[in-house]
């Protein structure tokens, strides 16, 4: 049975969309020295490789779940040297990939709890999980700019 | 002609996602104290004030270019007292809900060109605005918590 509403955008192109945002956000990390990354934040937030950290324990264990209910997520938000938090961004970008085409087209519209304590309609469970990238790492760029450092340019998902 | 595609999320799902961010912005700008909004900063960057602006003189316009193809920019960013910004803000959020429906349900998978200048398809120029005021308001929670002021939830958009 297909739906007869005209979509906003097709779950492909929203992958896409992630991805590129996802791109602009490894460049964030790497733009800082990497004794910055888990140690300098402006005014007693918590650094951007922790906040990276964040993303990386919700945006798989998200989709996972929404895949298969299982809810698994992992809180280890530790220092981390800066290529080991890259690799782990690029195994990330790998599993969002693999996983994304599992999801069945209807679920996007579907309710589900998301880690057992979140409803929600899931494409907004999967807006979230991006949108919180989006607002940590414009705090990304503040603490940047703070340490005399030029972000990487926001209109640039290359 | 219906499409047979199926959604990640359909366009009135995503125009209340867009109000739910913008409640929340709107909530930041009120946090900040009148004298600070468009004179405080860090790291040489714009205070929240030109910020809010900025997002005001985006959200409109693009919503008007993609129903009408007028693409009328306003390049006014000026100091104003808090109470006018908020009115701006709330003269906006009745406009969109006013012009979106407006918009031909085709229209967001075509590409258009916005500003005479970015071509993109047009659910790509929407959620750059919306992205835009995401990443500009992360800013502003670190203006904030820099003050000393506990910045609204992210997760509430009430």
């Amino acid at each position: 049975m297909s739906t007869e509403v005209t979509p906003f955008i097709t779950p492909g192109a929203l992958l896409a969309h992630w991805q590129g945002h996802r791109r602009l956000t490894r460049k964030v990390i790497e733009a800082f020295p990497d004794e910055k990354l888990f140690a300098f934040s402006v005014g007693g937030m918590r650094p951007f490789g922790t906040l990276a950290m964040e993303m990386l324990t919700m945006a798989v264990p998200m989709v996972k779940g929404i895949v298969s209910g299982d809810w698994g997520m992992s809180n280890d938000r530790d220092a981390r040297p800066k290529q080991e938090l890259l690799r782990l961004w690029d195994d990330t970008t790998e599993q969002l990939n693999r996983l994304w085409p599992q999801i069945p087209p209807q679920r996007f519209l579907e309710t589900m709890t998301a880690f057992g304590q979140w409803p929600g309609v899931v494409h907004d469970l999967i807006l979230y999980v991006i949108d919180n990238e989006i607002h940590h790492r414009g705090q990304g760029y503040v603490y940047l700019r703070a340490l005399g450092i030029e972000p990487p340019a926001f209109f640039d998902r290359s």
